[in-house]
């Protein structure tokens, strides 16, 4: 034994003082913080180094704080296969800053489809790069500072220290300045379709039990994790929107709430061994988003997502284009009739089960004859597309099954004639919407895609709507992985050269990725329409969506369900939580590129002045103007159809009822409209009289002034045809 | 509270005495064992249900126990789908007999390629249909007993109450009738590229950890786990081999000793969630296999488990062939040459990385100059194809970086000129062999898979080596789990559709499936040559793989090393542990339609007169006699060369050396043969001399005797070509 230890207490009190005093040297003597201001001048971030070389920022919005100081940084995970020890040094400390960059970027580009005709991309940025003495390495941190808010990632250059890495935890924090009200959904490594909460941030421990509800594939992680995009406001009178973008070979992000520090932090989802990401160099994670505002309507308008993902990587893009479609599926969603041929089979073996012998179950829905119905109720109503549900073999087990094989995308159902019913189809100028169910196996539908979007090309899809319904295989992979986020985008690629466009289902949420690949042309990835028929969505529901789900990308929503009481044609007892009119505005509040006319052609007969509207709307705008807008009350926009001189004014609120001042300024001057206003009729209301309504028309011009009632539940929908 | 609880400890008691009434009802009164015999009586097989109607069997071999009774059934796992709760009521126990079926079955058939002409498939079967009252489900155990041993399979017929389960374990006993002696590898769910222990099945626990060596992926399991096929010798003269037959979406089984009661037990491979296995009725397990005999060259020569499996299901095999091909391949394992085309490269982006930019190493071994020269050795030599690795872009970075998008299986490095040299091989009679390294990346191949076979057909490769180094990509699976071994099967029945024979190295273990598709043509599965360059595999690693490993399927070991000293070329320092003839013997003694003539041009050209027995011996066989035998010391076999009356004849021995004496009362009546012995030298010695070796003429007819010596390490090879 040494001498100088004999008194090992003594000896712990003076190494105690020796860390004090290290501690103390290696705090910086003045923080020398990066700032970088949007170019009005109204956000302002700022980048420092603390404590022991610790990344940090902070944001504020017109000198009220947004973001209050925040770490930055990844924790790894030790890498069974790197020979060297350094692959698991967490970057999380031990940086000084190596090199700052600031510039500016002001650019206007066109997307190929969208709320307005240009979109201008103006912000100014800081690059701070940073090293890792410690582990030899270099990371950048790039912000990127808007008007309407900032967004920041991690890059990761190719470097000799730096090859690979395995993400243990993203620690990105969000620190909020108070307890403010919040629009989330549970956290989830399966499912976005939870009904969304509004509470207070404190209260989301105390409410997220009751807040997971029953899906086909579910995982939530925590008492105090939430989803993106999640929207607050502060009792200063702030919108927070935290959101991420261009989210490409990364892991999904949720954030984890610290409800005592009201912390957010940054939570991946996981691989099936529990590692959240598998990162080669070069490499930039996807953007953290901040949207802010004090003015709600610029939550709605924000283009932050769009502009920080790639410009179009498609270089053709004449066969994208917008769709309004109707489709055999609510009469199977309501439960009239089935997606599976037959009652016979406890189960199926692809190849081996044969349909001609089995004995049809008489209530299969994608029949020739109902598929020639839906055909003819499109090309009547210039609707381009009918998506048909349940046309190919394999539905009778098709879900959560643990089944691998469980469709093959090409094999229709003896009852579904694949050719004449295109024919059919296209000689009346419509086309037939692909439909390609995987129930989440996707080792199956990667096995079977090629051939699937071949035979697209071959009978003249142009469109899919695919779905991830349950669990996915290869098992133990979650729905918003690294590995399933590349699947994702890979079907995507593929879709794009076969010309075909995607509307995913049950897929990850969108973070903008329609920029780079337009032919993405929705996704589900919320609580859609179908859910009416299920239980139903409350009426905030709709002026919730467009603050949170939308800010990454369309959502098929499926609307139009103008026959709001489905008792009064199936044995379903649910009724839509809006009334008939609120249907019509979603149109125009809810914006996609990609509209269904949901409900049953029979039921638009019942209602065919309302559904002059449906007809009429456009589904491609050249510009759009945010007249009103509070979170989970009310949305109010106009838009202005593209390549027309025609505007489309929707309105939509909650529970509440809403009554809309709309001053039409917008208009061209010296132009006059006709103008059709479809109103909840002043005793209309979404419980006890949804299908109440009133249509009016009048000619308008610039400056004049609509008043509009909305119901409890209810909305309103204006068309503006210029007069020749 | 109720009266009769008043004292809860006598209730239990009175319950106590309930169960133990009940139990002692249940018990049957006598149990009605069915019994099933070989054709030739020598195997007996007994089923009877024991207890709680467990099912249960034992096994005999000329009235020595082979299994003592052990038991037979499946632990199923909770599906969190299943709506019922009967899903997981596991097929263990409460079975009744509800129907014996038996029958006797003989059928002749031919091979596509083999040891012999025609195979005979002759056994007598018995199937016991079992029915398990508290879940009303029916399962079948079918045996079929041969001559040389047995095997039984779990059958689950479609019914109501059985459509889909999942297995946590199944747990099928094998009983051992004493402490035999065993050759072993540890069990593991990701390799077998061990070397084999021979030892005492009491000794296993006690070797485990010493025999466990490194390796790219591996994941052993328990302290007495092994690998089948496992060999074994009773003290009383039985060999006993348990594998496997027919494993089809099924996890590969290992086996798990209790090592105080002699009973092993089935261990499946996991999936990355842990279990093992998502079946759908009807379906049949894998056959578990039981090959016994007195003498081991019924071990070599049994057909078991090719009879186990499934005839053929490629209707047009005429584009299928043994093949003898040589391969710009050992200079890489050995360290003179490179996959890799590059050192510049630290990490590698396909699709982005620019090889035509980067500045070759120099030691590239795919390059146009070093595959002309493999082309014309073939050429000049007889040998049908020239294998090619590292002629594809990605190798600078392949291996165990969790890297998913690792090859495209596709694109040649800028100094392999894939047309010219296709042209150049075909215009003398030589094709290239394709090679697939997948990196363990499956889904990274399946999604190239169509284009590569495409590819493949395009340039007229007809047969690709394929590699599964590393962990598995999707990451948590396993090389042998149900899903990996369904994915080996696809790329087999893609490779059919092709037209491509399939040399899958690092997959699964083979179980005979090369009957139903003979178009997998190798396997690797075992510790190959390449580990002489590693380090080395023991002198009697070959007189023990025909026991083991060659049970399901021929192994592309990659003989003919006549270089036996690697310094002589290169900086290696290895050896290897056979003698220069010892190599020679191996392509007689390891069966495979698919032998590589391993060593470099130049290597051969020093020892052309014994690499005159490469050139000359077959690659497929008319018959085959096994004429000495014992594991782990030697194997002495004769082959006739298919479609001749040319036979040739191999032995292998150990470290110890051995004295053959080969009676040659196979050959035909009358003829009259060039006979061709090349023997070890006098002084030959695996250590101290290998490659003294002597080559002697004469002329022979049938009932000549040969007195061939074999080296330590060493063995002979015959050539009895008919003198015209």
């Amino acid at each position: 034994m040494m001498p100088a230890l004999s008194n090992p207490f003594k000896y712990k009190m003076n190494m105690h003082k020796i860390k004090l005093l290290l501690a103390f040297l290696m705090l910086p003597m003045a923080v020398l913080a990066q700032e970088v201001k949007s170019p009005d001048g109204n956000v302002c971030v700022t980048f420092s180094l603390t404590g022991n070389g610790v990344p940090t920022y902070e944001m504020t919005y017109k000198r009220k704080s947004v973001i209050k100081p925040s770490r930055l940084g990844l924790e790894l995970a030790k890498d069974k296969h790197a020979s060297k020890g350094l692959e698991e040094t967490s970057l999380m400390d031990g940086f000084a800053i190596a090199d700052t960059k600031t510039s500016a970027f002001d650019e206007t580009w066109k997307p190929v489809w969208g709320e307005t005709a240009t979109i201008r991309n103006h912000y100014n940025e800081l690059a701070v790069t940073l090293h890792q003495a410690s582990s030899d390495r270099n990371i950048v941190i790039r912000f990127r500072v808007y008007n309407d808010g900032m967004g920041f990632r991690y890059e990761f250059p190719q470097q000799k220290s730096l090859n690979y890495f395995i993400i243990k935890e993203e620690h990105t924090q969000f620190t909020m300045a108070g307890d403010h009200m919040a629009w989330w959904l549970p956290g989830d490594y399966d499912t976005q379709e939870y009904e969304t909460v509004t509470s207070k941030l404190s209260q989301i421990r105390g409410l997220m039990k009751q807040s997971v509800t029953e899906n086909s594939s579910q995982t939530p992680f925590s008492d105090t994790g939430v989803q993106t995009s999640l929207q607050m406001k502060s009792a200063d009178g702030l919108y927070i929107n935290i959101h991420e973008a261009a989210c490409i070979n990364y892991a999904t992000m949720h954030l984890d709430l610290d409800d005592k520090n009201m912390v957010f932090e940054s939570w991946l989802t996981p691989d099936a061994t529990g590692l959240k990401g598998c990162i080669q160099t070069p490499f930039n994670t996807p953007w953290r988003t901040v949207i802010v505002s004090d003015d709600a309507r610029d939550m709605l308008s924000s283009n932050l997502i769009l502009n920080l993902n790639e410009p179009c990587k498609i270089e053709d893009t004449s066969w994208i284009r917008p769709v309004k479609f109707c489709g055999v599926w609510w009469e199977m969603i309501v439960g009239k009739s089935t997606w599976s041929y037959t009652d016979e089979f406890p189960s199926v073996h692809l190849g081996v089960t044969d349909y001609t012998k089995a004995k049809p179950n008489g209530r299969h829905g994608a029949n020739n004859d109902n598929v020639r119905r839906y055909i003819d109720f499109a090309a009547a109503n210039g609707i381009n597309e009918v998506l048909v549900e349940g046309w190919n073999i394999g539905w009778e087990d098709w879900a959560n099954r643990w089944k691998q094989d469980v469709f093959d995308f090409v094999t229709p159902y003896p009852d579904f004639d694949l050719k004449a019913l295109n024919e059919y189809a296209h000689n009346k100028g419509v086309k037939l919407m692909m439909h390609h169910e995987t129930s989440s196996s996707v080792i199956n539908y990667e096995r079977h895609m090629e051939n699937a979007y071949q035979l697209m090309n071959k009978y003249g899809y142009d469109a899919v709507k695919s779905g991830y319904v349950g669990d996915i295989i290869p098992r133990g992979d979650h729905h918003y992985s690294q590995s399933m986020n590349n699947h994702y985008l890979y079907a995507i690629q593929q879709a794009a050269k076969h010309h075909v466009m995607v509307d995913a289902h049950e897929a990850v949420r969108p973070t903008g990725l329609c920029r780079t690949y337009p032919n993405l042309l929705g996704n589900e990835s919320a609580r859609g329409t179908e859910y009416e028929a299920f239980g139903g969505s409350k009426p905030d529901h709709t002026v919730i969506l467009p603050f949170t789900r939308l800010q990454g990308g369309p959502m098929d929503y499926t609307p139009g369900i103008l026959e709001t009481q489905l008792s009064t044609w199936s044995e379903n007892k649910n009724i839509i939580h809006t009334t008939l009119v609120g249907q019509l505005a979603l149109y125009v509040t809810m914006y996609s590129p990609l509209q269904m006319v949901a409900d049953l052609p029979e039921n638009y007969a019942k209602f065919d002045d309302a559904f002059q509207f449906i007809r009429d709307v456009a589904v491609d705008w050249d510009d759009s103007k945010y007249l009103e807008a509070e979170p989970g009350d009310y949305i109010t926009v106009a838009r202005k159809a593209k390549g027309t001189n025609n505007w489309f004014i929707g309105g939509k609120c909650d529970e509440n009822g809403h009554k809309s001042v709309v001053k039409l300024d917008f208009l061209d001057k010296g132009r006059t409209y006709d103008c059709t206003i479809y109103a909840d009729a002043p005793d209309a209301d979404y419980e006890k009289n949804h299908k109440a309504y009133v249509i009016t028309h009048r000619t308008v011009k610039k400056g004049d002034v609509l008043k509009l009632m909305q119901a409890r539940g209810g909305g309103f929908a204006v068309s503006l045809i210029v007069k020749r």
